[in-house]
């Protein structure tokens, strides 16, 4: 029987998991992650006794993405202690030797919506997926392959019109302040209120804001890629914020485009319990093995 | 010999071209915008004069561009005056039995402009083509193929933020006020000002405002894309204005990404006098012949 292998890793813990050959998770397990070193060996000896025939790997980052660079398969400059220039892909390539797929983490769970909807017969020329979490990011499927030549996505750092209630608040992205990121991630919960977004009910005024933003993000994203879906996910993104995002997205597009009707084309992700990325690493990973 | 033909189709004017196999152009006539039935009587009447292997057609919009819905090939709901529910691609078709392409304006020059880097030995994975004229429309080439699954993009209708010296303007989108159309389209400057673009120095601070907006756009689609290149045409988008939107995405930018070198990023089209329609068209005839 054939297997498929994934590795999630996040800047708090890596999970290792083994799919069937209808994606279906078999096994798993959570890592902690600590160093490169340590961190990384607890996943080649994951899938040395948990032999698969192939992996997919999604990926904090900045990873390289490029193959035809020297710089392939590694975590770039990540602000993460340690984590800079690490060879993650090579690493795993020379104690596993299995075909192997390399993405970011937010591709991955795009490609892993991309999998679970094709699963429903739903017939996708382009998937969006954003994160709305410790950051905001977004990963772009279209016919099947990632979007983004020189990179990838760097959707949270677009800039979008203030909203008039919140012209105090300057953001929190140390780059530029008040760009989609600094607006809207979750630690602007603290930042704006000074306590975390899980404890801040729906109906402060402060989610209202976020939507207005949010809905921002989501039209530049119709106008650009006119895509069939925008699934948003991480912490932040629940069924009942998109329920103000949608009304503040059709505000703003005021029928100029037709896109499907906005409960299935502004949603949560279809993959339940945060398993997109694993889904999508196993498909990769399926992918790769052809 | 194989010839190539091309139809830009604008409101005011239609061109007709002959290329020959290097994608020159060979012969071309201008035919001016009157009724559909008369316009395109004269397409037909060309093509039969000078006969082709296979067309090209770019045309105003919107388009049906599906080719499983039942408006493939029309011009569906222009504002233009006895243009609506245009069967374009259907006359040609029955009258002109050869292999056609079809799709908009500026997915056609944005061919165009693909092609002509190809030549010049671009490795190219994605351009994007941005005409600011009378409108603001864009597109996108990504691996030699359009990206917009369920329509053409629509990135004129972004919303950007406003520039302080700029807050009393309402922009003249009808559908949006001040979405990018609404702020940077030619027609800005009467509503702005009173007179015409060209008649507007480079020096009047009319311009900065300007290059803030479009350093917005560019900015958009970079995070979204990470393409190889952003070209922008139409009557509004000389190297002179573009000298102005440069420094004023870096400083939105801040470095966040690496992009190229910005005097080839940011770039007015290769194709000289407003060419680049009829060279995407002819090799988009040549990619139909295949």
């Amino acid at each position: 029987m054939t297997t498929f292998g994934s590795i999630e890793a996040g800047g708090t813990k890596f999970v290792c998991a083994v799919g069937d050959e209808s994606l279906t998770t078999k096994d798993q397990t959570v890592i902690p992650t600590t160093t490169p070193q340590e961190t990384l060996q607890r996943c080649v000896d994951y899938f040395q006794a948990h032999p698969v025939n192939a992996l997919g790997i999604a990926s904090f980052g900045p990873l390289g993405l490029n193959p035809a660079s020297s710089d392939y398969g590694y975590i770039t400059t990540t602000p993460k202690p340690g984590w800079q220039h690490t060879d993650f892909l090579g690493l795993m390539k020379r104690s596993l030797n299995i075909p192997m797929a390399w993405t970011t983490d937010v591709n991955g769970s795009a490609f892993g919506e991309y999998t679970a909807a094709q699963r429903q017969g739903e017939a996708l020329g382009t998937l969006v997926y954003y994160t709305i979490g410790t950051g905001v990011g977004a990963g772009i499927v279209n016919d099947g392959k990632f979007l983004g030549r020189l990179g990838n996505p760097e959707m949270g750092h677009v800039y979008v019109r203030r909203h008039p209630d919140d012209l105090d608040f300057a953001g929190i992205c140390p780059r530029h302040g008040d760009c989609l990121e600094g607006l809207v991630s979750g630690p602007t919960f603290e930042a704006r209120l000074g306590r975390k977004g899980e404890t801040v009910s729906l109906s402060n005024p402060i989610w209202d804001i976020m939507a207005y933003y949010v809905a921002q993000a989501a039209l530049q994203t119709t106008m650009t890629l006119r895509p069939n879906k925008i699934v948003f996910g991480g912490s932040v993104a629940s069924e009942g914020f998109l329920e103000k995002v949608r009304p503040a997205f059709a505000k703003l597009m005021n029928g100029y485009v037709t896109v499907p009707p906005l409960e299935h084309y502004i949603v949560t992700p279809l993959v339940p319990n945060n398993g997109s990325a694993t889904l999508g690493d196993f498909a990769m990973a399926r992918d790769a093995l052809k």
